[in-house]
């Protein structure tokens, strides 16, 4: 059923106010003297920015911790009131669509997995829209509305226009993809490329709270990068950014499907991994599941083919790191299953890519699975309803 | 002799007041109406930002063009008036410091140079002051005060600290060169990177004017890159950001100085360039003048070098490209001198490794001799005057 409430209006004005905001809700609760601290206003624009939050619902005070009350700054600490609104985010990977119900705080609620065979775009939003609306059912039943639809897809994608260019594991082609939901379900639609989605979700609810900059690097099917730079999500001119997958780092590896030779992407995805393993064993290995298990068996030819992904990984890694400097980079995506076959190669080629005081940055795994990507959509969904969507 | 002015405050107290001035500074002439577009602020907040530094003499209003002025929201654009102050950007280069006095709007007014034989700090630091106070007294002559100093240095520089951590040209370690210089001239001095400075100018007064994501590559003794995303240049959390030289391209290269292989620099810097030359051709060549002679005459191997260089270029931009999306590369540095002999093996190979709709930045080039470097060094003394630094 589509929804039967209004959308509202989020009372945010000024980018101080929005910046108030995103910051109570991703580090809240806090003291709106932490809060200027943080944010680096006055005190009174503090103060200006959390009364219509307050007003509306979206910010509560918390309980007083012992701390007076001065008239007109309050010593409470303040927080968002997760229950206030509801967002749907929705991942779709290249068999299966996962929906989440998740509160204004980005904390799930429900998850739906929907899996399916084939890829047309008019079936695949069909389900989309279809657990879009078991979902819209059930926060009525919670009687809180639903503001916002995420969907988080891989390849080329347009927020601004909500289109999906072009995504590879779909065949999907120019599908105007937040028009065709939002018109099923009556809610304000945004569409996102999923490692930006993920990135978002990290970077306000995850392992980037308080990183002005820092990545996300996802290994599995593709190998994919969101960057925050100077707190910002990065999202290049045309749309293209953090193609880590296509760095160019061996003029003598293989050729990649994007056309180049020695594309990171070319040498550790799942597929790359698997047609080496191939080639090496000469034996016909069905999937990734049978890789990893030759890989544990020390099957000659199999360790090596995962050895040399870390290595392409910790190359490009290095080549991140060099370029921007993140004080952090979170490795994540279902090719972690295989991260003890690959972590220290990984970390050697970083620890020798790394140029000087760059090689301070942390390298961390954090295993995200899909409903994670699916939050990820829905923390695109909040950005868009707090108005705070990128440029 | 040390300046007897006075340094003046700057009257610019928000975020948005900056973001005026800076919008005026590198894009005016501007109308209000106009200048509220490209901020994105109302009408009454430029309004407001603009009066206080009219009346301070930074900025006036141009003659009117015909358009009637309603009150309080006058339609006559608003310009800097560059000779309100007086900036000095010095560059010290492995053998020569060059001092540039420029007005407010980053116009050299006049240029120096002084070579240098031994790198001592305190030798090369006695220049940089002998300079400035040369430039101050022009300053006094011109009967406009001087109000900040910039210094540019290759390596690992803290601009926040003022500190050189690494210079590897100089052979400088930790020297406190803000603190050293402002004791000797008593003026506010900010040192930056070289590059970086040289990026801030091309920002807001050069080949990135209205680019929000651009990059300058900088070739010659060192790969050098600039990196601006979403407005802003990239500074890294380590202080490390844009080592495109140490971005690992080929795991069969040459070992880089920095202990890494195939390092872009290890392929791609004069110094490679001429050991490769002398290795294929097994001739004594002296330097890169020679070695440039050698190629234009065809020389086999020599050609082969630039080629090989050209291709490392392009490549690196590619990564450039693929990761952040910019609107355009600006390749610079002495290195362009060559720029014939690698141009192709540059487009070629970044028009290979570029990914998708990354392929549409424009990759220009930009003949910035050393007196525009030191240009920069004053844009990064500009930007701390006017309370716009990174932080
Ligand atoms: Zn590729
Ligand atoms: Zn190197």
């Amino acid at each position: 059923m589509p929804s039967t409430y209004r959308v509202e209006t989020f009372p945010v004005a000024t980018p101080a106010a929005s910046a108030v905001f995103i910051t109570v809700l991703s580090q809240g609760p806090l003291t709106r003297v932490e809060l200027a601290r943080r944010t680096g206003l006055s005190s009174a624009a503090v103060t200006k920015a959390v009364r219509p939050l307050i007003e509306a619902g979206y910010v509560i005070e918390t309980e007083d911790d012992g701390v007076r009350a001065s008239v007109g700054r309050p010593a409470n600490p303040v927080q968002v009131d997760g229950g206030r609104a509801l967002f749907i985010g929705v991942k779709v990977t290249g068999d299966e669509v996962i929906a989440v119900l998740t509160d204004l705080c980005c904390r799930i609620r429900t998850a739906r997995h929907a899996p399916f065979t084939t890829q047309r775009p008019a079936d695949v939003i069909g389900l989309i829209t279809a657990l879009t609306e078991e979902l819209i059912a059930e926060a009525q039943g919670l009687g809180v509305a639903v503001q916002g639809v995420g969907v988080a897809v891989s390849g080329d994608v347009d927020r601004s226009a909500g289109v999906v260019h072009y995504s590879p594991f779909l065949g999907w082609r120019d599908i105007a993809l937040a028009e065709l939901v939002s018109a099923a379900t009556k809610l304000p639609v945004t569409v996102d490329n999923d490692v930006r989605a993920l990135t978002i979700a990290e970077q306000w609810f995850g392992g980037g709270v308080g990183c002005a900059n820092f990545a996300v690097v996802t290994v599995g099917a593709g190998i994919g990068c969101g960057l925050v730079v100077d707190g910002r999500v990065v999202s290049g001119s045309h749309g293209v950014a953090g193609e880590i997958g296509h760095l160019p780092i061996d003029p003598q590896g293989p050729v990649c499907h994007c056309g180049n030779t020695g594309c990171v992407e070319a040498i550790a995805s799942d597929s790359a991994i698997l047609r080496r393993i191939r080639e090496d064993t000469g034996r016909p290995v069905a999937d990734s599941a049978e890789a990893l298990q030759l890989a544990h068996a020390g099957t000659a030819g199999a360790r090596e083919a995962y050895a040399r992904a870390g290595e392409a990984i910790g190359r490009a890694i290095g080549a991140v790191v060099n370029l921007l400097g993140p004080e952090r980079v979170i490795i994540s995506g279902e090719g972690l299953a295989a991260y003890d076959l690959f972590a220290e190669h990984i970390r050697d080629a970083f620890g020798a890519a790394a140029f000087g005081a760059a090689a301070r940055c942390e390298v961390t795994t954090r295993p995200l699975p899909f409903e994670e990507w699916a939050r990820g959509a829905a923390a695109a969904a909040i950005q868009t309803f707090i108005g705070s969507e990128p440029r």
